[in-house]
């Protein structure tokens, strides 16, 4: 093309590189960025140069933290210590905090069991939780992975690991979701909301 | 949020300034930023703070460059010299350049006049427009703003000031786009398509 100017477009691949994001909405960004003011963008290249830098894992639950020492939640005293909750990944973890429901502890396994996709159970951090469990004095685990195929079986896989410490191992309740509807409900997500039906 | 990181934090506000980027889609962005390998990541940085530095307006056509003197369609001496596309951005020259139709030199106002948002005349680059014309030997200007209220008055107003110069000013076509459907036209794009009918 005649009009090409190598650094936008050297910008606009950065963009389209993004989950989601095409060629097209990574133009908007890229002729955006050139009408910010120049400290706005010194700041967002600094952003991503300082997260990639600072942020790490959690020595102790594989969540993400960017300090020194172990996560924020690891640190709380304050919180349950005798609770352990599973996720696939830190997100997870932002949207369990997310209910204020949770006072417990995380692990973060960082993937899921995946034989299509080449993941066995040592890719991912199920030996620290083993070792957490048998170390500290733990009541309850909570399986909280994703209702997938790949979560449902990295559930019972960990869940199996876990039983010989005489720890209580449960699971996330699947069912219709709140302001869902029956008639769009699929038929397994309906059969596992029959299954696990509560008193009322 | 017991959770939170001021680095991930930080990134997902520069991400959620973007136009079109809700907190999620900024969010998804900075997790995914985060396993980024380490020199990607720098090279994003640096292409957003290269393209804010480096890209400036042409000093003839208004249109965005990175090179020392004018735009490469200005420097493009096999371009015909005597017609003027006149544009509101920057992104729509790289619209009429995927064309490969058009192969004249460009106008980018960087604006359209618009009295609701304080956007008068002056504030756009039309007295260097009247400049190139009155300077070279320019025979047609083509009015190729959007057919919008804005982009309609601007062109009608430019139109004016340009006709003295006895230069042919024409506008875009409006009418049905290809592949569009007469069901779902609007009232005006389809008066507009009947009014300027061409003979088969």
């Amino acid at each position: 093309m005649a009009n090409s100017i190598p650094s936008l477009d050297r910008l606009v691949d950065c963009f389209a590189a993004l989950p989601g994001v095409g060629r097209k909405s990574a133009s908007r960004f890229a002729y955006y960025v050139l009408d910010m003011k120049e400290e706005d963008v010194i700041a967002f290249a600094d952003a991503l140069s300082d997260a990639r830098h600072n942020i790490h894992q959690c020595p102790v639950c594989h969540n993400l933290t960017d300090s020194e020492t172990c996560c924020s939640i690891c640190a709380d005293e304050q919180r349950d210590q005798t609770t352990i909750c599973v996720v696939e990944n830190a997100r997870d973890v932002n949207s369990i905090e997310r209910t204020h429901e949770y006072h417990g502890l995380y692990h973060v396994l960082h993937g899921l069991i995946s034989p299509m996709d080449g993941i066995g159970p040592e890719q991912l951090f199920i030996k620290d939780l083993l070792h957490r469990i048998a170390d500290n004095d733990i009541k309850e685990v909570i399986m909280a992975t994703n209702p997938t195929v790949e979560g449902e079986s990295t559930a019972v896989y960990i869940g199996k690991l876990i039983k010989p410490f005489g720890v209580k191992v449960t699971r996330l309740a699947t069912g219709v979701p709140v302001g869902g509807n029956l008639e769009y409900a699929d038929d397994i997500t309906l059969f596992k909301a029959l299954e696990g039906r509560n008193e009322l």
